[in-house]
This record gives C-alpha cells, structure tokens and sequence, in this order.
C-alpha cells in the first residue's frame, strides 16, 4: 500500500483510524481544517459537497467524525485531486467519498442544482493583490483568489445547496465583512459565527460561520474558541478536538 | 443651579469635570455609552454629529475626552432633549454641544449634507417584533426600532458625513450581520471592529465598529474587550477607560 506514497509524499497518521498523503514541503494541512470539520454539523442522512478540497483532508476528518451519507469533493487542480484519490484508496474510503476535480463555478450544473445538505468549503484565503503572490503556482492557486473569488465560492454553494441547506466555512478574521456581505447578499443568511483567537487577549484571526440558504436573520456568536492557553499549551477544548477528531 | 433638576431626576457626578442629569428610574447610561465615547477618533478640527443621543451622555463625555470643534446632537423625544439641555446648561456645554429635537431621517436636509467629520450614534438595539415591546413608550423609543430602523441610521449617517468621514456604533452582537451588510451596502465600510465581553471565555455581547464613507475594504479586528476579570472587577483596560473618561 506505500506505492501510493510518491518520494516527495508523506503518509501522515491522523490517529482516528485514517492517513493522509501530503506534499512533504507543501499543502500541508493546518489547524484551521481541523477546527472547520469539527464545526460542521451534519447528519448521517446528509449529503455534503466540499469545495476546494486540496489533499482531501477535511472530507476525510468530517466523514471519520461525522458519518454522514455520502461526501463528494471538489478541487480545480488535478494533481492534487490525484493524490487526494491515493489517500482515499489508501483508507478505502472511496465508497464513502468521491473527489473531482471541477472548477466550483461548474459544480452546480455538473453535480446537481439544489441536492447537498451541507457544503463545506476552506477556501484560498487572499485576495489577487493582497500580500506577496506565491511563486509556486499551485500554492498560489490554494492560497490566492486566482481561480475563483469569494463570491464564486457563496454563489456556487447557494446553487448547490437544498433549501435550508447549510454552508460552512472557515476563513481569515480580515475578511469577515466580504463574508458577511455576500453570504447576505446572495441568499445564505450567516447563523453562527466563531472567531478562534491564537490564545487569550489575542485578536481573532480565524472565523467559522454556519449559514442556512434562505433562512431569516438570527445570528448567534459563540464563545471565542482559543487555541493556546496561558503557558502556550494546547487548551483543552483544542486538545479534545484534536483527541475526537484525531489529527495531531 | 440645582433647580435645573426635577424631582424625578438625579444629577450624577462624571468625575470627569461634568455632571449628567439623568431619570431616576430610567434612562441611566451604562457602560456601552461608555465604551462607545472613549472607542471613537475625532480631532480639534472634527463637527460631530451625535443621533439618538438621550440625555445626551455620550456626546458630554466625548467632549470631556476629546474635545472636537463641534457636537451637534440629536434625539426625536422631546422629552429627552429638554433634559439634556438642562445637563448642558448646568455643565455650561452649550457653546460646544448643540442638541435639537430632531428625526434623524430628516437630520442631513435640516442640518446639511456631507458636512460631518463624524457620526457617532449608540441606536435602538432591538427589533420590532423581538422580545417585550416596554410599556413605557418613551423606553420603548429608546430601546426598539420604532422611530428608526438600523437602516435608517446608516443611511442618514452616510448622507451627513463628508467624503471619508467616520461612522461610529454601538450594537449588539447579535446584529452584527444587519450591522455589517447594511454599512456596505449603504457605502460606509467597515474598517475597525472591537467585540465586547462581559468576561474571558464569554461570548461578546456588544460591538463598536468604526466605518469610513467612500473607503476601500480592509478590516481590522483589534483584541476583544473584557470588561470584568476572573474575579468579577473591572479590567485594567475598563478601569482606565473609566478613569480618563470620567463617568464612574
């Protein structure tokens, strides 16, 4: 099963019964793809579609704690897609999630219009012109709005979602306006909203939003979830998503 | 002097120089009128514009802390502004702040377009239809969008500021979505937001948010505002807020 693991591949032990394979010195996965699996509320009977899903990791840490129905995910570069389709064969979860690789601007028309309970998504977090631009272009695909933008990302989730299907995502604290704006503005009303703090007194740099398509305004922000403690220590509310989510 | 004070009134000490005539049982200021005069930037140079200002607390402490050229306050119970006029008169504030008997959605025609540096405004926090309706109608105003919506606060912000004038609030968290899509797409952006916490590992339950008419986007979060401690006092950051402000 190692052949699956090419020379500039780890195989990394998320401790929940699953691996996965990254690029040694990329597309590793941060605590940020943790925390939004972990966020995500779906249901056994659900359907989910993931948007942007790189090595595949979020769709492998959602279906080994959440279980739900089928997971099909979707990713615009084919060379990670091949390797996200290793990992896959790698835990034999290949019947219980499917990866594509599509433009999400695509994915309603391909996949189906209005069919996913949930869609989850951790997209490039930069705008074109913000920051330093990667030089390596499949970096820069994952990092930078190059591919699709923002509102891409809302548009296609809101054609892909049933009514009162939820979104969920993940993103830099910086960008809370343009995700509260376009998740209005194109129908996805923002439900719950969590910032994570790098440890207390910290300003947030990280949110999580649910939304529901179609649904009225009633925002609930939750507690801060912090992510060190005092002593730069682990707090325990991380330790125990790291522990039932696996992952460390 | 004391005559200016009615027999259902009180006159509260600021300890900041100035005295505030306020209800006895109503209409006490608390902390977020506190919170909101010491969040916001003006300059000697600025005209503010203070909207659904009360007994006039905030626009007295903003000029206790930052004397700016002019406050023009506004409140649309005629009630109310008698009284804060008697606490200018007693403070002998009246060559600085003006306070009119005023809609606010009539405010930009009255009292010109785009002339102000500054809009400070802590709103009714309620919606129509959300929780108790107060049988007092003149708290009523003050809490529930009777006479204004949010809507109308901001559009009437933004037609009294000039080009890339500021924009400062005073809300409930839990209308952080109607802030925040309504100051877009009214075109004043959200630059800075500040969340407050009645303790660490508590939700917030308030925001200040600055906006800037006309700006491009670039939020900044800053760090979360505690207001007690573990042990149930003031922070140091309230207690210093308190002090420099007055208002104790």
């Amino acid at each position: 099963m190692d052949s699956l693991v090419k020379a500039d591949e780890t195989l990394d032990d998320l401790q929940n019964g699953y691996y996965i394979i990254q690029k040694q010195k990329s597309f590793r996965f941060g605590i940020d793809a943790v925390l939004l699996s972990d966020f995500v509320s779906v249901k056994n009977k659900d359907k989910v579609l993931e948007m942007c899903a790189g090595t595949g990791i979020i769709s492998i840490l959602m279906y080994a704690k959440k279980r739900p129905k089928s997971i099909t995910a979707i990713e615009i570069q084919e060379e990670m897609v091949e390797m996200a389709n290793r990992s896959l064969q790698y835990n034999s979860l290949q019947k219980h999630i499917s990866i594509y690789n599509m433009d999400l601007r695509e994915a309603p028309s391909l996949l189906g219009n209005s069919i996913y309970n949930a869609v989850v998504v951790n997209p490039p977090y930069m705008k074109l012109g913000s920051g330093i631009t990667n030089p390596d272009r499949r970096q820069a695909l994952a990092r930078f709005e190059i591919a699709c933008t923002l509102e891409d990302v809302i548009e296609s989730a809101h054609k892909a979602l049933s009514p009162f299907g939820k979104f969920y995502m993940v993103h830099r604290s910086d960008r809370l306006v343009d995700v509260i704006y376009l998740m209005r503005a194109k129908g996805i009303e923002p439900k719950k909203l969590r910032f994570v703090h790098s440890s207390l007194y910290k300003k947030p740099h990280l949110i999580l939003v649910e939304g529901i398509k179609g649904s009225k305004p009633d925002l609930k922000i939750m507690e801060p979830l912090y992510i060190y403690d005092n002593k730069g220590n682990y707090t325990d509310e991380v330790k125990k998503i790291y522990n039932t989510n696996g992952s460390l």
